[in-house]
């Protein structure tokens, strides 16, 4: 029998889990706020372009008396619309296949909690989205990290790199592509040194692919579904959030052929009884978003990318790589510490009372003390504030004590 | 370096989880329903009421241009909103105790996460919620189960039997009041009985609560937070679901005045980035329903219970204790085996073209063996239902080969 000990005591696990480095900011990012600073937010991938019209009809024509539980995997017309959305990117996947869950960070997490054991690794190229260490934690899984060079514009490692970390506790390998932080697009090539690695040790391959309609160079999304004879080694995330503007309404998916991995997942669907309801009428609704809109969003895109990295780039000190997907890219500034740097920003910097928020780097690495001096920008501002926010970083950069 | 294994494995927790018991049978519903049989749905607590009209009103009107990310604990104005609501049941809590989650599960995965270790083990009155054991396995955890008896009408064990669990790993007590599945209202002395464990060991006392609104015989409704002396002990669950039949919105919370507690949840709450925002606008909404509504809903389950009740009690070889709270009750069945009665009732029964599905009190067992002749039946259905699933019930129990 136990002594009393004063307080309950927080997990390990808990504590271990690192802040995100999305959102750990955001305390004071309001302080400046309530100090009447305008802050652009370059930090979180939250579009400001608008929902789909006819996803926003589809909430405000609802019909149902009764806002009631959906089936745990996903509503079924949903899943058999998705189907036809994958199929237009040559991905032959079924509604059976299809798992709808709560936003993509679900997927992530009902896969580690389905795939991986306490201990169990998983090789993912650093940077990689943070919340991939945060779900890796919850499930006691480690991630072990094969460095990307910002100097190879983050293209990925030699596969050797990864060949050479695979031990009995590695279960699988994940991918982000196009890529958040980087928007790195993996080449062909590339895909099929993973496909070969993922095959000759029957490894999972774990793919996030909620950026495949952001692809700006004309270089083709190669999809793991697209990968010969690994075809139940791939386990895929996906969301509605980015390609939509819908971020809010907590709608992805997990899509997998490996009817095992889908039973496993389903355990932890059934647990948490259905993913919601609102958000799945208006993700079903919004695969019938016109072309117009796909093709206006892209353009945009297209355009704030040239926009911010050449604006980037002209910043002495300042380097970032063309990113070739995604609307993110990771720049290298001239700063002793991006972390101090981008905190500086919020509690000790204005320009014409304006500032900007960015997510320091170090949170996308799982290798210690790397990244330091680099920063992910998200371009999801329209042009004008990007301008702003350029002037601003510049500014910045010119003033802060903390300068390289 | 492994060699290779013919197939990634799945997850041995992944494997360790149960299957839900109020879901598991689901395809053979379907399968029923298939056939052209109706299927009276007792096993899942999802009422047939109307959804409040403020609720969908509030999304039908909705003019907002993107469905945006909301903040990562929630949106505050429904937070403040919430403290309000409980200030009307003397909890005393301000907006900043409140975490919003997404449904009431998620706030029992991210306690358990948060406040748990591997191998650290709760104790928890058993039959307990279901699903309590699918986050515990989530988490690593244990749940230590103290046995409550249906002659005894599932009142608290004595509270020696907890104290007799207690084990240097033992971090918390976890109960639900009103009770699902029991549908037991424990009692100020009950209560008090668990306060002083609670704080003569410091454990947590996670309390979920979501059926407050659901208290029959005049008894009152005993939070822990109206506990002394444990203020920092107590993890509240909630969850709007219930109370505003609005189950598929999915926005549940965790209330607790234990900041460090909360700081760890926000941390699993960023890693998933914010609750549905749909959801929070129409929980929001729900919190302004009219009293009329609520009084309207309680008097249809003061009905429904009596004459679930009755009709159970009046079929020969059923007992039903009398719930005091919530909208369940866990009633005694003649048979071998309430999984293969169940089962049976949607393979090779029916009447009238007419059948039911209940859930098999075995799942909300964590000792192996016990609860066998035992189910769980939800009386969210209408009184006409109700009428034709009890007659249903007694005509199978008469042709049941299993019948004891």
């Amino acid at each position: 029998m136990q002594n009393k000990k004063n307080m309950p005591l927080t997990s390990q696990r808990g504590d271990a889990m690192p802040l995100s480095p999305i959102r750990k900011l955001v305390p004071l990012a309001d302080k400046a706020k309530a100090r009447g600073i305008k802050v652009y937010h370059l930090n979180i991938g939250q579009p400001d372009l608008k929902t789909p019209q006819v996803a926003l009809d589809a909430i405000r024509n609802i019909d149902r008396k009764i806002l009631e539980y959906s089936p745990s995997d996903g509503i079924k017309s949903l899943r058999t619309k998705l189907a036809g959305y994958y199929h237009r990117f040559n991905i032959d996947v079924t509604e059976e296949d299809i798992i709808i869950t709560t936003g993509g960070s679900e997927a992530v997490n009902f896969a580690f909690m389905s795939c991986l054991d306490p201990g169990d690794e998983i090789i993912v190229p650093e940077p990689a989205y943070a919340n991939y260490t945060a779900f890796a934690i919850a499930a006691g899984a480690v991630i072990k990290p094969v460095f990307s060079s910002i100097e190879e514009g983050f293209a990925l490692p030699p596969i050797q790199k990864f060949e050479e970390m695979i031990t009995p506790r590695t279960k699988g390998i994940l991918i982000c592509n196009p890529n958040n932080p980087t928007g790195y697009l993996y080449t062909r090539s590339e895909m099929n040194q993973i496909r070969d690695l993922v095959r000759k040790y029957d490894l999972y391959l774990f793919s996030d692919e909620v950026y495949r309609e952001f692809c700006y160079t004309g270089a083709p999304y190669i999809s793991a579904f697209h990968l010969d004879g690994i075809e139940e080694n791939v386990v895929l995330f996906d969301s509605v959030s980015k390609r939509y503007s819908e971020c809010g309404i907590r709608i992805g998916a997990l899509v997998t052929k490996n009817k095992q991995v889908r039973q496993n997942v389903m355990k932890f669907c059934q647990a948490r009884l259905s993913p919601p309801l609102l958000g799945q009428i208006a993700a079903e609704a919004s695969i019938d978003t016109p072309q117009e809109y796909m093709l206006e969003m892209y353009n945009e895109y297209v355009e704030r990318r040239k926009y911010l990295i050449d604006g980037l780039n002209r910043i002495p000190g300042v380097y970032s790589p063309i990113p070739m997907g995604a609307f993110y890219t990771v720049a290298r500034l001239p700063v002793d510490d991006s972390d101090r740097f981008c905190a500086w920003l919020l509690t000790d910097f204005e320009y014409n009372g304006e500032t900007i928020m960015m997510a320091p780097a170090s949170g996308f690495y799982t290798t210690p003390d790397i990244g330091r001096d680099e920063v992910r920008i998200a371009y999801v501002l329209d042009k004008e504030d990007l301008k702003k926010a350029i002037v601003i970083l510049q500014k910045a950069l010119e003033v802060y004590p903390g300068r390289k």
